[in-house]
């Protein structure tokens, strides 16, 4: 029996390895400060969680239609709607998380063969729900000097004949940062005529005050949409997410919705229709303005420390921190970091090739307090504490 | 903007047709008997429900392991050797569904352009996995003589050199039959020199008493199974099910699953914890006895209609039944039967094009008086009642 090829292709998840050894340290009864996985630390909102129980009680457990139920479409719709944008329901499929919305995407777009065009530093497993359909990915680096963000020049670059499409994710993760409105217009009007755009927008809303544009919808309404339920609305182990696809691929994304999972989960769903009450949202808004005084208490930090954050995240609750001052590498510095000082992070080679040694990726999933220990211990680590 | 090219071979799911039908005339005012969609009709055991409530009450919604929480891996493997067979728990991959499980073996053992051999008729949407990953399928047809399920010559007449494996169900959709445990071991046999064998043991447990095995892990440590908390276990919209496979593989459905899934819902997998406990079992284990009763009836009506079951089924709850006597074909007699005696069934085109016109899948997923009601209203529409 022999494995498909594509797996010599895909990489081990790095994260996983840290998460594994910081489990073998507290194991051992070390404490270890958890900063390398991309999940708020905040309990589940507790208009949601009752919604969820709710569900549970009143037997709403069997499958629903494969788009997501109806009323939790129509709810997504008022929801972009309250931002300014109309979007029909019909357009919104509820999704298995981000990542059903991924693999509906690659199988409704990719053939085999096809190439898609991703940026280095960026979600690792974009290119697994690629290879996963047949097809590759190309990666277009970005580095620092445009914010880890491509124009549409970059992208155009990299436009060979296999390429059917691209797909960006704004605010970004590693680097939380956004593609500028008139960039993103840009790609708008050059994809057009030569293929798909996905926005990936699971970060939307855990932006900072007045973002330049809230989705990528109020400037087209054919680049198609990637969103989720685990970060703003924080409810990572549900596993709840939405597409929104032009009128043309409404019919193929169901069909494939309906043999591929057949419905997302029912509870998550019930539980899901709470997220958007104004006692939900009231405290999804908390936590974005506490993730926004994390991510600008650690830079300084980092920064007194000569660790420099290149670009000032638009959003997310990442920092992508350069640590070529320190001679290491950001594997090393990782491992150091947590065989040493009991901090876990994630290393910049989880996010692709380009320059990614010169990188780490903190998630600021820690209250500020615990970020003071982190930089404290970095001081430690990099003998700050001598000077 | 194109899509991908596998879209046009995925055909529409007929019973997402009938159920919306079905929905159109229950909204005028009509009622509909449900005998379309494979999901039973019974509550979630209290037992199940209190343990998901439970979760959500605890902020047990975070993400897991991807693989699936230890413990209910290892409760999954105490109910293995509770059958009497040992399995390690390493082996056993906590999924998203059946269709979850089916998503990571087609990505993990078919590469573009592999054939995966499967039954006519089966479970439709096994081909859209072999589609989505870029690989096709071979339909081995199989017949009321051999009750529907292959033997390892009909399987090997149709290995041609792009062949990777097999998959078989037993129980199967739609006719409930067991691969006799010969006919099993031959398989399991003949396969092991040439590729994998996939065994969808989704039905296990919904099985009539003593059955010749509960699960082709007896046989061979080499087989994959697919399992699911959705039929026996009555968890269908709460998206659980699990996957067995041999040591070699473990390594990379993990891969895969961290990035095709990240994690299962983590309140499914709590509330499954209490699927095994003994008041949930003493349930499943009512409800089959159950699903076996109905099936007698249905079948000794429908046969003094003139529409035999040419297979008995062993398991699952499934009538795989044959229409020709009626002179109408199965699409025909389906369409008749839901718009004007308001019941709704499932044409044999669903799962192949073997004879497929000949048959129709009636899932006994309502009670008896009801299905004393489906049996009138068919013998008024065949006009029986002028006898």
């Amino acid at each position: 029996m022999l494995l498909a090829r594509r797996l010599e292709t895909i990489k081990p998840f790095r994260v996983m390895e840290i998460m594994e050894r910081a489990a073998e340290l507290e194991a051992s009864g070390r404490a270890v400060i958890h900063m390398e996985v991309g999940e708020p630390d905040f309990p589940v909102c507790k208009s949601i969680a009752d919604a969820g129980s709710r569900a549970i009680s009143q037997g709403r457990t069997k499958y629903t239609s494969a788009t997501g139920l109806p009323e939790l479409r129509h709810t997504i719709a008022d929801y972009y709607r309250q931002q300014g944008v109309v979007v029909d329901p019909e357009r919104i499929v509820v999704t298995a998380g981000g990542s059903g919305g991924l693999l509906l995407l690659a199988a409704a777009l990719l053939n085999p063969g096809d190439t898609l065009l991703v940026t280095d530093p960026g979600y690792p497993c974009n290119e697994v729900f690629a290879e996963a359909v047949g097809a590759h990915v190309t990666r277009v680096p970005v580095s620092a000097e445009t914010r880890f963000q491509p124009s549409w020049d970059d992208l155009a670059r990299h436009w060979t004949d296999s390429v059917r499409g691209v797909l960006i994710a704004s605010p970004a993760n590693p680097t939380g940062t956004m593609v500028p409105r008139r960039d993103l217009q840009a790609i708008v009007n050059g994809v057009t005529e030569r293929g798909f755009l996905i926005v990936d927008e699971i970060y939307q809303g855990l932006v900072r005050e007045r973002p330049e544009y809230r989705t990528v919808l109020e400037l087209s309404s054919s680049a198609i949409v990637l969103q989720s339920f685990s970060k703003y609305f924080g409810m990572t182990g549900w596993r709840l997410g939405w597409i929104v696809v032009p009128h043309m691929m409404v019919e193929s994304i169901r069909k494939l919705a309906q043999n591929l999972f057949i419905s997302p989960s029912t509870v998550a769903q019930c539980a899901a229709m709470a997220a958007f009450d104004s006692e939900a949202m009231a405290e999804h808004e908390r936590r974005r303005r506490v993730f926004c005084e994390r991510m600008d208490f650690l830079q300084s930090g980092l920064e007194q420390l000569g660790l420099p954050i290149h670009a000032r995240p638009d959003g997310a609750f990442y920092l992508y921190a350069d640590v070529t001052s320190t001679g290491m590498t950001a594997s090393e510095f990782c491992r150091r970091l947590l065989e040493s000082h009991c901090v876990a992070v994630t290393p910049g080679l989880d996010f692709g090739s380009n320059n990614a040694e010169n990188y780490v990726r903190m998630a600021c999933t820690v209250d500020v307090p615990q970020m003071e220990k982190v930089i404290e211990r970095i001081g430690l680590m990099l003998g700050h504490d001598r000077r």
